[in-house]
């Protein structure tokens, strides 16, 4: 990708549409021969195909697994390498805890400590959801702020809870207090700051509520403030919808600046409804499509394949809006082979009046492997994008 | 591409021959499912692709269209987004104003003011060639040296002029003096430099010599000098000659330190046999066809094919020279689709005795996108050339 300060002055505006539709997760392996973009019935996107510029995107790099984070950096025309989403922050966005410029964000785990407060298990037993819920609750009830720091308390799943600080002056950056091992004390030494001093209080104040429970104390983990991103709209110059069910693609998505849309449903119907009603008031869709990636990690290839073939179904629909650009691609591979994001290159495929198209004869990773936008990085896809809307001027004379 | 001063301790000189042969803006888009170089009958290149390795360039970066300058800089082994040849500088390069270091190149604009000084058309009614030409030599005859400046002026195209200011300590990087809008006054804040006061004085003079025409004014623009390149003779230990019959090209080709041929005339035979009576002399050819692009640019589709072929049925002439690598791409590509230069990556080919091949089976985009060169980026087009030329030493041991 080029420079931002040269992006800007290339970026212009026009009244052509862009849809990112992302199935989370898309690339795979073969399994009897085939993955599971091979093995589903995609006559729709197949159609495109044959039209389409194809190619294959490394979120990161050529062998570096992404995490949903930086893989979406990555798909939204940030340097992943270059912004980092710490774990406190993705834990926040993924309970739908918005954050500001300033906020600090933590990962916090449920444990057990002994009487002399060595952590004696650092997940507390893999405490249920109902139990770790509760907990949370507590826990907010007894601290709702910190001298001038709003501090707010979810619950993530299982063990894990994320906590947001709200107040000015207040650092990141901070080490875990997390020992990562059992037999040893949380390392609590915060250094003096204004943030360690309401963490300090935090903790004491968690001894205090749960000292009667099983799981006694909290492990603090990726104190982090949200990066400040140059945001989307301005950088890109496009007025973005972020149309997603789950809450951490919404919070990137808001995050780099988009609108999120609010759905009746979570249902791909209500997304595709949500397209169609929104359509002329944005001009680039962020449509993200969760349970592709989910029945990977699953392992479940049958209704990985279900769920492409779902996807495949609105494609008509989408259509219909007439986009001067639809891309349908991945944020990453979760081959159902490995029940796990990989490394994987991530099929990509970009239909548009003006892409030039390679014969492709269907959708799908071999197809992409030697199609003409040949194998290339994820953070360039913006520019690909805006590229094929037409809204990027001539660089030089 | 790998740093100079690593390229440096590498390149080694050797008896073989390099031709590049370039058709400007050569890469297109299917119309009736063709490009025009899939479209145009081109056995010898064809014959070719198949012992040769081909592969697609962006001359800049996935995405973004090139001007014609940073395209060439790309072509000749310059990162075009470290270089930049500025508007002034292209504007002088065009109409044939060689640059030497410290020479201020500048693009004007005949314009109108009102009496007040107010820019009432910036382009003073799209002024033909015949009247600017003749205020060009008008204003020539009136300024030709400020102080211990040289002035020189030339007519470009329309109401387009070049000024080229010769003398010592000379600065560029002066704002433009066009407002960009009508209705406002030049902005003429030279800030107290000598090429500040030479401007002032340059635009006092005009201001006398055309205030009874209706072009009664001119603006300034992309005031600029020739980057201090390293020099292409030097940096990759070649004897280049340039067989260019625009004078753009030519300019640019002198700039990175060419020589240019003089050619008897412009047809696709002189640059032929220019080639034939110079290629014991020098060894590397920079072969330049412009007319691929002009009717790419008039969205003239059969004539671009016809060119193609026309430079087709060169080719067996060109093998008859022995050269060691003749590689054959363009410097961009213009679909006549779209009647302009456009971001879609490039063909490119590179016949030689130790091109690996891709078994292809024509030379086209489509060929080109699964070839064996992959999808690269311009600027390494030149270590590829040299490598097939045997002409880069071992990195390392």
């Amino acid at each position: 990708m080029i420079p931002y300060s040269i992006l800007r002055e290339l970026v212009t505006e026009n009244e052509k549409r862009i849809v990112l539709l992302v199935m989370d997760g898309l690339g795979g392996l073969p399994i009897d021969g085939k993955t599971a973009l091979e093995a589903a019935y995609t006559p729709n996107m197949d159609t495109l195909a044959r039209e389409s510029s194809l190619g294959l995107a490394h979120p990161i790099d050529p062998g570096i697994t992404p995490g949903s984070g930086p893989a979406h950096l990555a798909l939204f025309g940030y340097d992943p390498l270059s912004w980092d989403l710490g774990r406190g922050v993705l834990e926040c966005l993924g309970v739908g805890l918005e954050l500001e410029n300033g906020d600090v964000a933590i990962r916090g785990n449920f444990c057990r400590v002994d009487d002399s407060g060595i952590v004696v298990d650092r997940r507390a037993g893999r405490i249920g959801d109902k139990e770790a819920k509760k907990l949370c609750e507590e826990l907010q009830d007894a601290v709702k702020s910190i001298g001038d720091v709003e501090v707010t308390i979810r619950h993530v799943k299982e063990h894990r809870l994320a906590i947001r600080l709200r107040g000015s002056g207040l650092e990141d950056g901070l080490p875990d207090t997390d020992p990562q091992v059992e037999g040893k004390r949380p390392v609590e030494d915060f250094g003096g700051t204004k943030t360690g001093r309401v963490l300090s209080e935090l903790l004491k104040k968690a001894r205090e509520v749960l000292k009667d429970k099983k799981a006694n104390y909290i492990l603090l983990r990726g104190i982090s403030k949200k990066p400040e991103l140059p945001l989307f709209p301005e950088l890109f110059k496009l007025k973005p919808l972020a149309i997603a069910t789950y809450p951490m693609y919404k919070g990137i998505a808001k995050l780099v600046g988009m609108e999120v849309a609010d759905l009746p449903g979570e249902s791909l119907e209500d997304q595709v409804e949500c397209l169609r009603k929104n359509f002329s008031n944005y001009n680039f869709f962020y449509f993200h499509v969760k349970k592709t990636d989910s029945y990977g990690e699953d392992g479940n290839f049958a209704m990985k394949i279900r769920v492409i073939e779902e996807v495949d179904k609105a494609i008509p629909r989408i259509l219909d809006l007439n986009p001067d650009v639809l891309a349908i691609t991945g944020d990453h591979s979760t081959p159902s082979l490995m029940k796990s994001h990989s490394f994987h290159p991530v099929p990509f495929l970009i239909y548009s009046l003006i892409a030039r198209g390679c014969g492709a004869s269907s959708f799908s990773e071999r197809e992409c492997a030697r199609g003409d936008l040949g194998i290339f990085h994820m953070k360039d896809a913006m520019q690909l994008l805006l590229a094929h809307a037409m809204k990027l001027k001539k660089f030089g004379a």
